[in-house]
This record gives C-alpha cells, structure tokens and sequence, in this order.
C-alpha cells in the first residue's frame, strides 16, 4: 500500500504526451496548442483609429475648447476597409471611422462627440487633442516575428480570437486519447436489460465514460464483463487499440477478483496495488508497453474519486496540460466530522459561501456505494490518517470537484443600482 | 446610458426558458435536468455486503479474537448476481463477496482479512463483528419514490451514474439556444479571403462563436457584412430561426454605424442602448418577439467582455441553469492601477497564488483591440467609476473568466510523501 502522493507520481512519470493533430480553430475549443504561434504580420497592421471622429494634426487644435471651437476643413474620409489616400495639411482633417487607418500627416483623432458640423465642408473643434491621442498604433497588440501563443497553452475563447486575428485558420494540438472502459462484475446488469432481484445497474460504464468526456478525451465502451477471465480476456483484447484502459470491479482480495490477474495475462506490467486513501484504495496501476491502464475499485464513488486522483490528472498530461490538479481551497468545518480511516479520507462535502468564508458540510453517509453523496458534492474535505474528531469551526483543505466552479454565482455582483458604489472595494493593503 | 447591474437585470428579465427534450444519458453531460427525477425502487435493492468475507451471525462471534478464534462451519456461497437461498443457522456462515446480497439469518459480515480458512468447509473467526458490520443496508443511499434529482440540476459525471443507478438511460433536458452570429464592418475580411492592407481579419466571428459553444450553446455563423443596410438586412433574415441574435460592430456613432437601424428595421425593439461600463460602452439589447438580440461593440475585447457579462448569463438561464454568473473573488493588487475610465472599468488581469492571497496584476495595454491583453487574463479586477489610482496592496474584486479555473494546480496537493503530514490541517477556529 502506497501514499496518494506517490502513487500519483508514479503514475505521472509513467504517462506519455500524445502526439499532434491539426484541426481547425473552431474545433480546438479546450485543447492544447502543440505548436508556437507567431505573427506573420503587425497586430493592428497600421495606425488606426480608436474612435468615430476626425483624424487631424494635434498643434492646430491648441487652445481649442468649447467657448473658443478652432475649425478644420474637411478634405476626405478615411472608412475602414477604404482608407483616405491623401494627405492631411494644415488646419485640414479627415473624418475617420473606428478601425480606419490614420491617414498620413495627422497626428491625432478628436471624437464626433468633441465637435460640432460647420457645413458639409468644415468641422468644429471643442476640445485639444494631445499627440496620438485615440490612434491604436501599428503593432500596438502583437509585433510581427513575435511568439503570440506557445506550444502548451490551452486553447480558450481569447486564444480562438487571437488565432484567427494571426490568419490561422487551422493549428496543430495534441491529440486526446481513446479511453476504453471495461466494468466487470457478474451482479452488474445494463439498462437496456431487465432488472432482476440480485441485479445492479453498472453505472460506473456511464459515469466514468462522462469523467472522461469532461476531461477532454475519448470514451470506448467495452460494456460489462462477468467474473470470468475468459469474458474479461476477451474484452480487453478488444480495448488494446485505446490509449489508456480502464477497468472498475474485481481488484480486490475476493476470490472472483480475476483483473489484475486478467490484466497481466494481456500483458499488463504491475506498478503498484492498493493506496492508502478512502475511498479507493484497492487500485491497480500498470502499464502495456506505454499504455496506462487503471484498475479501479467496483464502487461508484470508489472508483469516480479515484478517476479524479490519478486518471484526470493522466489524460490532462497526455493532452499537453500542465495544470492536471483541481484547485485545493481551504474551508472552514460547518459540523464535526469524524474520520475513523486510519488512512487519508477524503469526505464527500458540499461548499456554502456566507460571512466571507466557505464552509463545507459532509453530505451525509461516506459509504463507497453511496452515489448520493457524489451528487451532493461540491469537494472533497482532505483529512489525515489519524483517527480523530474534527471540530466545527477546523479549517480544512477542500479540492473542488467538478469543472463547473460550484461557487458560481446565482445573482451577479453588482446589484442593479450600486454600481457606483465604492464599497465594491475593501481598502487595506 | 444604464448601469451594469440594471442592465444585466433588464435583459435577464427578457429571458425565456427554452422548452426540453429527451436525449441519452451520456449526451446529457453539462444540460441541465428539465424533469425531477424518482427512485422507482431502493438503492441499494436488497441488503448487501460491503466486503468480501463471510456473512454471519454476530452473536456466535461474541468474544472472537486472534488469540481465541471462533470457528463457523461453511454452508454455502453468495456471489455478486448470485445470492444464497438458503438460510445461516446458528454456527454457520456463508462465503460472500462485495456487492452479493445478505442471506436470511445473517446479521453482520467479517471481512476475509480477518479469517483463516479452516480446512474447505470451515472458516475461523479471528474478530466479533459488530451487529449490522459490513452490511450496506437496502435503501441507505436512495429510498423508492424519494425524488433523487430536481429539474433544474446540472448534469456532471455523478448524476450521469445516478441517472444509470436508477434505470434511466433517457432524460429530459433544456434545448441549446441556437446562437445567430453576425460580425459587421467594411474593414473585415475572413480566414480564407487573401489579405491586404486596410483589412482586418474579423476574429470576433471565432471568438464569439468560441463563447457561445463554451456556454454550452451551439453557434450559426451569418458571415461578414459590409457597413450597407442591405447585406446585414439580408444575413439578419437568415439568422431569424436562431433563438438569439449576436451582432458584432457598427452600434457606436459613427455614420456607417447601421446596424441598430438594421435591427430595428427586422423587427428589433430596443430595450436598452450604451452601458456605464468600459470596455464595452456601446451595446444595443433588444427583442424581435421573445428573441433577445445583442448589438455587441465591434473591438474584439469589448465584445467579449460584454458577452461574458450580458450574452452568457443569458444563454446560461435560456438552459435553465441557474447559477449564471461567473465568480468574484477577492485579490490583492500586485502593482499600483490607475483607472481613468470614468465608469465601472473591467480591467483585464492575471491571477497568482502566492503567500496565502491571491494576487492581481494588470495584463498591460487595456485598449479595447488589443486581444492580446484577453489572452493573458485570467479575470476581470471591478474598478469603480472614480478616476484614482489604486495603490499596490489594494484588495479589489476579480470576476473569474473562463471555465477552467485559472487558479487550478500544475502539481498535487499531497507532495509525493507528506499525505501523512498534519501540517495539511491549520487548526483555527
């Protein structure tokens, strides 16, 4: 029996990064970018301008204000996509569009909302603009030759924007694996069969198939075998073309407990058996030549918390990420807990954000078949080994279950008049 | 011109709930149940051992320790799938494994560990199981008829195995808003059009889209229009089906700014038209029927700033979910702000986990083209509208943006010996 922490390290250092694939920008929503992107091009390709208004020469415009207008004469339109092709003299300006390109000799742009029209020909100046002022310079955002995003960066919304703004319609990523997923047990029934005394619905095929899908990666469904090698063998032969297998049932000591040995007759190389965390610990860990298999526990919740331990982080890695491990927060006790484990427990435990902390409260039984509490379960409290009561009120390290942050929030920050309101701000430093 | 907070309160109240349908299980992973869900019988079915061991009668094990083993004559098996019929008289047991149902007569079960067999058709008992020990009883995690999942929950991996746990295989879902996605702007040219000067490659179309598929949503691409009532008439038409309408540019002031007159002219309503906010100013809300339409800014960083803050938790409660915002949470300023927005300004930033607080810093240029900065952030610091400076150590709020936690871990919490360690427990009140 080994520690957590080891027992991930020891499936980490074993886990290989899958190679690349390119694949269009709209596709690439959640993966990770497996090359260096570079700007062919300046980023914006020339001085622009910020706002609707009038590209002019910023000394004409000194003294300007709206007791005392300076008026410029209008000589073009700079639009974007048409930009002016002259050139701005003195006392001229040229009405310019966002996004329109400064035409040479101006200097400056004055908003349409500093000026007032003088005819068709002229235009009124209320304001003095300073140099430069509402022009996005060349190169302002992103310098040609410059590295924009590198090899290892998960791709977002900001980064599928700035791709496309680079002209890259297609970009190489890491692959995502195939994950085959074996449930084993001769009590184990499907929902497509009838339900009989004695009979559980396998629902670790299905809730481990979404842990997957949430990661990222591929599920492979190699459906339920019995308590029979010959079934297992048969199954997972035809799991072998994945790139991680996953079996739940049959790792421990009773003696239809066949997968590990099932396992090693395919030709999986034994890493470590049993690790000292509840729930989960009867977990089998090998390898078959670089693939990594995982034999995880038959219990729902079992097997769910051990998905979240060591395979997540796994897929994560063979992905390109770098970031494998849910955040870990630290809450403070609403109730007494009791740990009798005599190994680290981790407790089912719902989050409740009031009074400027979080508190966590067990959900309820701990048992390994209780699905229940999963569905309660915003976290899992991490507590150590030793046996003991801890007190409401005991800060406790809490990793958050789930993608979907659950202290999301119902109502939004502002309400609908305080916007203005400076107690947004706490002020200490 | 309206404040954040009424204007989120004024297109969320606009909102409808789409209607629902009926899908598997496995595609139902983050939609939202659209029917509550009852246990048609108990979970677990019958009483069941939680061990692999033998099933007993605790009184004939009274006393039972290693040194004074008490021997149980074997009277049969039960198997996962398989139960024993038959019943455990006095002095009996019978062989049993994880999940096998409890036969008459047993009351508690003694784990294998802790038995030495005792010839093929006896056992001896090195410990006196406690009454009931071992034994999940039938009904501990879900009772028939109980309601287990209310419409209204997000579906994560663990209802996905409650959903099989139960027999459900098909469940009710809110439908996915289709998203109509127009970018509008003479200047814009696409990915697969060559480039040439004056242009600009329209990234919003892909960030937008980006966004929307984030959401959950499912996005129709209308294309680019040029700055003429006639093409953005003509593409608007197309995109009427959708169940919301995303326009990009063209909203502000400037002459060419046709596409709230557009909208207007399909059938639009204005509700609102410009928020207090910067980035993000000119936004036009309004409804065609029950159809909610966003004129979003055309700056590829005011756009996606006011989707995050007006189209996602739009999309997000069309779903039926109700948590629609995304978290604030609270950082130290690592180096001094000045804010000289003049109105509730968003300043996009970085997150870093240091020392016990988590620090904010500035992404640099907050020009609302400069994608670059979008790229970097992690979130948005809220800044009240009072021009200031906000000093190095200045708490200030943070909305989170993006769905993977950008607080989310590059290395486990356990390091790779110290699982025992109780300095991972900090003992306050």
């Amino acid at each position: 029996m080994i520690e957590i922490g080891e027992a991930q390290h020891r499936v980490l250092e074993d886990i290989p990064l899958l190679g690349r694939e390119r694949i269009h920008i709209l596709d690439a929503l959640g993966r990770v970018l497996a090359q260096d992107v570079k700007a062919v091009r300046d980023v914006p390709y020339r001085d622009n301008s910020a706002m609707d208004g009038y590209a002019c020469r910023h000394r004409d415009l000194a003294g300007a204000e709206s007791v005392r207008p300076v008026t410029l004469k209008l000589v073009g339109e700079s639009r974007a996509g048409s930009p002016f092709e002259g050139f701005v003299g003195l006392g001229e300006a040229v009405s310019i569009m966002t996004g329109a390109v400064i035409p040479r000799g101006a200097d400056a742009v004055i908003k349409v909302e500093d000026t007032v029209p003088d005819g068709s020909a002229a235009v009124k100046c209320l304001t003095a603009p300073r140099p430069g002022q509402y022009i996005r310079a060349q190169g302002e955002d992103v310098r040609a030759g410059e590295t924009v995003l590198e090899t290892g960066t998960p791709i977002r919304p900001s980064e599928i924007g700035m791709l496309a703004t680079l002209g890259h319609g297609y970009v190489h990523v890491y692959q995502r694996p195939i994950v085959a997923i074996l449930s084993t047990g001769d009590e184990l029934t499907d929902l497509d069969q009838p339900f009989s005394d004695g009979k559980v619905i396998c629902s670790n095929g299905y809730s481990l198939a979404a842990q997957v899908m949430e990661a990222g990666a591929v599920p492979l469904s190699l459906g339920i075998a019995s308590d029979s090698e010959e079934d297992q063998r048969s199954r997972l032969l035809d799991g072998l073309r994945a790139d991680v297998i996953l079996t739940s049932g049959g790792v421990s000591v009773g003696k239809y407990d066949f997968v590990k040995s099932t396992l090693s007759e395919v030709g999986m190389k034994v890493k470590f058996w049993k690790v000292a965390m509840k729930p989960g610990k009867p977990l089998v860990f090998g390898t078959i030549g670089t693939k990594p298999v995982f034999g995880l526990p038959g219990n729902p919740t079992s097997a769910m918390i051990s998905f979240e331990q060591f395979v997540r982080p796994a897929l994560l890695k063979m992905m390109g990420r770098r970031a494998l491990f849910r955040r870990v927060i630290e809450a403070v006790l609403a109730k007494d807990v009791v740990s009798e484990a005599g190994r680290l427990h981790l407790v089912r435990c719902r989050l409740i954000e009031e009074n400027g902390h979080v508190w966590a409260v067990s959900t309820g039984t701990q048992s390994s078949g209780a699905l229940r509490s999963m569905v309660l379960a915003d976290g899992l409290m991490i507590l150590p080994p030793s046996r003991r009561v801890y007190a409401k009120g005991t800060r406790v390290k809490v990793q958050i279950l789930h993608s979907n942050s659950p202290l999301a929030h119902a109502s939004p920050f502002w309400s609908r008049d305080t916007a203005r309101d400076e107690s947004m701000l706490s002020q200490t430093a």
